[in-house]
């Protein structure tokens, strides 16, 4: 996860020719990543049922009203927090991938998905306790948040397939949930165990090779 | 998980030697019963943080002061269902494994673990929920207590080493791991997609299928 580097002006000047915001928009749009930034800070530092919005109206000082000018309610900020922050670790994952095989590959992206997240454990801590006991809309919304970090395994064991280093017949979408399941799995070792992202990455490769031992082609 | 079978006269003339409790100690047993029926019941009914001590006493049909005369917190009273339950689960699941190849006992083991905890998908959930934002030392307790079921999977895979149905160098504990992490991780289909028993167990044999495949010998 990662400290949000969107500033107003970044906004205001999108490259990708999006309307350019007037001053209360762009006034607005800081607002609310300030609240956003102090809301991540207090979640992953505190975890999601002890974070107050005194509190993180406090961090971002400013008052609990103009929190409530932004989100309805502490779930809807917690939800934003985790779709800036999944998005932009499926950014690192992406880009930590590089080359090679697509064992390398793929543990090359979750190591970098552990080097990006591991500073904020308590925040994904936090995530991953609340998808177990959330309304069914809250689940919707984090699964899609969710998306683009699998999104980045299957895309790599498609490459896979494509470049028959996996079985043609290799079943992606079970072999990404298995993956994705061990990968989240390991930061309970983070948490209780107290590794290091080097074991995390080490013990996510030998997982990798079990799951593609079964549909390698060599 | 089960509702209890135990009951005081069952302890009191326990056939492996025990000592006979008397009178005292055996109405002692029953009230610990009792309460931790009630608990487990408004767990499975709510989850962990909304359950309270005063209902689970109303359950029980006690005062919240002999709760407290026999657990000192709502966390251990969560903990002693916790290691309950999954001791009877663990038993649920070496039952179901019956006669067949590794494969087929291990799926039906799952699936005779999906089969028996069902109906108690709530406390399930609050289960995982919390495991993964506690104290180090709940933790420390609910990894003992949730042994008994990872050693029915580590038992039926070295079992199929053994036989020479996997591989030799078939790593038993990784496999183990991530045949557990699965297990658990299709509950929330369960919780939020309405999956049946049928589909958890039909899924945890496809996702056995693909964890074997790199070490089965034929």
């Amino acid at each position: 996860m990662r400290e949000s580097a969107s500033t107003a002006s970044s906004v205001a000047s999108t490259p990708s020719g999006e309307p350019r915001l007037n001053r209360r928009q762009a006034a607005k749009v800081r607002t609310r990543q300030k609240v956003l930034d102090a809301a991540r800070n207090l979640f992953a530092e505190r975890g999601y049922e002890p974070a107050t919005i005194r509190d993180i109206a406090k961090g971002a000082g400013m008052s609990t009203g103009a929190v409530f000018a932004n989100f309805q309610d502490k779930a809807e900020l917690f939800e934003a927090v985790l779709t800036e922050d999944m998005a932009g670790l499926a950014e690192t994952m992406q880009k930590g991938a590089g080359d090679g095989s697509t064992r390398d590959r793929l543990v090359n992206a979750l190591s970098a998905g552990y080097h990006g997240s591991i500073d904020q454990l308590p925040l994904f801590q936090a995530i991953v306790a609340r998808s177990w006991f959330q309304p069914v809309a809250a689940e919707t919304r984090q699964r899609a948040a969710t998306r683009s970090l699998t999104d980045v395994i299957a895309g790599i064991l498609r490459q896979g397939v494509a470049a028959g280093e996996l079985n043609q017949d290799a079943d992606v979408p079970l072999l990404t949930e298995l993956t994705w399941d061990a990968y989240l799995s390991n930061y309970r070792r983070a948490a209780y165990d107290g590794w290091t992202v080097d074991q995390l990455a080490r013990h996510i490769g030998r997982q990798v090779d079990t799951l593609l031992a079964g549909v390698a082609t060599k």
